[in-house]
């Protein structure tokens, strides 16, 4: 499909802001009509979400979930677990990393099922989306100044938080998505082994 | 429940940019053990988003999406419509405001469905999903510097773009969840007719 009619062109590209955390960029763009305006956005190093799958001792299916406080929007958020990419992360390295730190577990198999971009009109941020299954429990390693709830429910109960508006965070909305259609039947995964904890080192 | 070991509190507050669009925060807060640390954020208005379905000449349902170029991702995306609101705006008239500008449809029937935050890490971002039904086609009335394309698919072909990476906004993947199970029956939406356009004005 022809996009011509649509894609701008960067022209010229200016730092607004470099914080400890965020990093802002000013574009000057030439538009499709040949006019020129600004784009501006946060530079985001791309980021990874697991959806954990966890087998009870009665042989129901579960997911790993956090409690979060977040700080922008000030809301205790339900959200899957998930972190930032280090610089030349690999992306599975990163979720098995982000996985165990947050949660405690590590998983026998993953499944990378997509990507999604929370907020396309000003960051570059992405989100790679992981399932993992064969779940160990072994201690957190929280971040320093990282302080959230690890809890389990099953797929009914959160798709029913999703309708009645408990969770509204985007990625977990997204990933509720993709654990319906999987559940289903609908969208199939492609199951890896996990990298043995030798190899990773 | 008893969050308060999760919590954090604001100790003071810096204005970092005032862009042309970004405003961004540093705010220093107090953690749950006492400690105190900084959390940088941007301040946006809100949005709405419009999922609008539309019953072709066969009786076959099609939703009305759009490809927009997003120049922070570099890509044309395929999106439900949206808009930010204005400032004391109704979020209903937003809905319809944005529906028109953008496709050019107005619509007999609004049903709220629910709201999301697409980046609750550094942004107070929420986008409020309305569905609208009983679509009319008039004129499009799109911003200056705003290229779009409109264009309609069915459910399933949605779907089918969400599975294979092909719909990748977090806000329109939120919208598929909806739109899945308020087709299927599981999730009720409650319709409401439209005020009369006098009535609007």
């Amino acid at each position: 499909m022809d996009h011509s009619h649509l894609i701008e062109t960067r022209l010229s590209s200016q730092e607004l802001l470099k914080g400890h955390f965020l990093h802002a960029f000013r574009d000057t763009v030439r538009l499709p009509d040949g006019a020129s305006t600004v784009r501006e956005y946060i530079i985001h190093p791309g980021a990874v979400m697991i959806v954990p799958l966890l087998q009870d001792a009665q042989g129901e299916l579960r997911v790993v979930l956090e409690r979060q406080y977040r700080y922008p929007v000030q809301q205790v958020m339900i959200e899957f677990p998930a972190g930032k990419l280090d610089a030349g992360e690999d992306l599975l390295v990163c979720a098995r990393r982000e996985l165990q730190e947050e949660t405690g577990y590590t998983a026998d198999q993953w499944a990378r099922a997509g990507v999604l971009h929370p907020v396309i009109s000003y960051s570059t941020e992405f989100i790679e989306i992981w399932f993992a299954r064969g779940l160990s429990l072994g201690p957190r390693q929280l971040d320093q100044g990282e302080f959230l709830d690890v809890f389990t429910a099953t797929p009914a109960e959160l798709l029913q938080w999703c309708r009645e508006g408990l969770v509204t965070d985007a990625k977990t909305l997204t990933a509720a998505l993709w654990l319906q259609n999987v559940l289903s039947g609908a969208w199939e995964l492609t199951w890896q082994n996990s990298p043995s904890a030798d190899n990773s080192r």
